[in-house]
């Protein structure tokens, strides 16, 4: 190991968000990791500082250029310049093209159980939620297929939000599955914005398919969203890249966003995604490491533990997403008890709709002395909710 | 001076987009100010990045504590630290309320001339510019209260946005005039939007009145917009506050902001606000003499050689406004030829509507070398076009 993903920084009594808690408790929900982001990106940061004057700034061709590059490079994917637009974020980036393709009263289609956020960009823009809900059994998740065509098929969904790789549950679709999805979403009109936050942190040699390299023909109502966001853990660096191979869309979506005032970069947006995108390859692979080191430890000690409970994780994220049906079907519920009786923090699987309240989500990018604080904490919690 | 306020700094071939000209050229047009910010607010930037991880953040009572202290100290007005929202700017914000407080075909009132912006927060989101124009005799602007009623009474009229102080004309609004405002806006239920960004930037012992500090029974419907912005040159820092005495008013607003996904801060905007709003003082002070010198000295050119132009500026601004009524009625035309000719590159008054066709804008917030190149110019280029 080159870089450092074994000192516990403090943010207690910081301005995070995720650690805005009580001294005794221990977040592992919100997904924000509890490593330093790689060096290369903080003295990039550094550097651009001794600019000293902060006027508007507009992304130019290093910028999209390094997007390309790491597109290229990490998931032999090729992404044209041209294609893209910065965003402000990708959460922005969704409730602006929510409000850009569709009107108020239609349907965004996503798939439950599936990162929370999407709700709150579709309802609080007066858009309705439509849910192809993944099929669970045998402690997997598949798409119900013909329930996908049909909802496709309702004229009144204009838009679908596809988890790319899908947040809870860690799965990377295969690309004959998101060529599956590009072709029926441009056969019934509808836009496919596929949100590509988690597609850097693929474990086990997995690679994701950005929605942006389905075949040719497919592309032309094609939206991938991508960021150093999750992968680097620069969330508040407010920096993501919209990529539309189709000319129109792309213009369209350009309008809304600089509508919508999310296409500025702030002062350290484009430095540090070049950083990022240049030179972050190294960090991001020994993280990967780190955190599949996390999900091994943490997979032995629930396995040996916690027979009630099920790992259904597949290799993406460094969320892990814990069957607890044989405990509750109440998981909002599990999840207050064991805040209030061990001050484990994890995210209730109900806030994800879908089968989720039958699941936890636990966040294991955090150095291993937190991860095993935490799981202590959850053996602890749901042995003692047992036992009531 | 304990600042440097004369080295030049290099923003040629950089993301700037004040600077993404031509070698030859030198800009003078866009503000953005060619200082370094003050040197506590890098500082503070530079300690926030040794913090490394940057997760979500929120704003919390140290930010709005601090944006209070600024007020009381160097305004002298009272602003509770409850009745404020962070933004991630003040144009973010002018565009979420324009939509959050009228409808679609609604009027919105602005003051011509004034900052163009307004017009691409308003027209973007189809609604309709409704002017009551400044009048302007004898080298002077005022209201013209009678046309200010009359358009307010409008029953499609929902909004005014006020530029106080008056950005290009750099009118500080006297207290009464303030008031007077609030109070018309109050009897005919339009919401009274006070830009303030340019509050801080005041010369001659002059203040302002920031909307919030109106009579008691006048706040109900006032809204201000503060930020370091235009004060300290950080634009890309994207941090604004919202200052709304009115709970109602303020929760209004807050969910706009926050649907609109514009009201998260970045990792900077946080310790660098609250550096400029407890360090920033002497800075400022020290910011606010060189313009003044730089504005002394553009007079004594520009009334010694330039006989047909006439200095029409307040006190506010580093901006300065230039009546060239005599040589020309589209300035645009004007600006276009002096880029050509000379390479000095100014705001044609024509982009600010109104009378502004007979008017050239003049960024003078730049080193004493750079204002003497600028003003050498705009000299050389007057005079070559009034001999055509």
């Amino acid at each position: 190991m080159n870089y450092d993903f074994t000192t516990v920084i403090n943010r207690r009594h910081t301005d995070s968000v995720k650690w805005n808690v009580k001294d005794s408790e221990l977040p592992m929900s919100i997904a924000d990791m509890d490593f330093k982001t790689a060096p290369e990106i903080v003295l990039a940061m550094h550097e651009k500082l001794e600019l000293g004057a902060f006027g508007d700034e507009e992304a130019g061709a290093d910028y999209f250029n390094a997007v390309s590059h790491w597109y290229q490079l990490e998931h032999g994917a090729k992404a044209e310049p041209n294609w893209m637009i910065f965003a402000t974020g990708v959460v922005p980036a969704i409730s602006s093209i929510v409000r850009r393709v569709s009107h108020i009263g239609d349907n965004v289609l996503v798939q439950e159980p599936v990162y929370n956020i999407f709700y709150n960009s579709i309802e609080n823009n007066g858009r309705h939620v439509l849910s192809n809900e993944l099929i669970y059994s045998n402690g997997k998740y598949e798409i119900n297929w013909q329930d996908l065509e049909e909802r496709l098929a309702n004229p009144l969904t204009a838009l679908m939000i596809f988890c790319n790789p899908h947040n809870p549950t860690g799965i990377v679709w295969r690309k004959s599955e998101v060529e599956r999805i590009a072709s029926l979403c441009q056969e019934n009109n509808v836009i496919l914005l596929s949100d590509e936050s988690h597609g850097d942190l693929v474990r086990n040699n997995v690679k994701y398919t950005p929605a942006f390299s389905v075949a040719k023909t497919l592309r032309s109502n094609v939206i991938s969203l991508v960021s150093p966001s999750k992968t680097f853990n620069v969330a508040t660096l407010h920096a993501a890249t919209v990529i539309i191979p189709d000319n129109n869309l792309h213009d369209i979506i350009n309008r809304g966003l600089n509508s919508d005032e999310l296409a500025e970069p702030n002062l350290l947006a484009i430095p540090a995604t070049i950083a990022a995108y240049t030179e972050g390859f190294n960090w991001l692979h020994e993280l990967l490491a780190v955190i599949d080191n996390n999900f091994a430890y943490v997979e032995k000690k629930i396995t040996s533990q916690l027979e009630n409970v099920k790992i259904v994780s597949g290799p993406a994220t460094y969320l892990m997403w814990l069957d607890v049906s044989k405990i509750t079907h109440d998981s909002y519920r599990l999840a207050a008890y064991l805040r209030k009786e061990t001050g484990l923090i994890v995210s209730a699987g109900s806030i994800y709709r879908g089968n989720g309240n039958e699941f936890l989500r636990i966040n294991l990018a955090s150095p291993k002395s937190m991860v095993e604080d935490g799981i202590s904490r959850l053996i602890t919690g749901i042995e003692k909710y047992s036992k009531k």
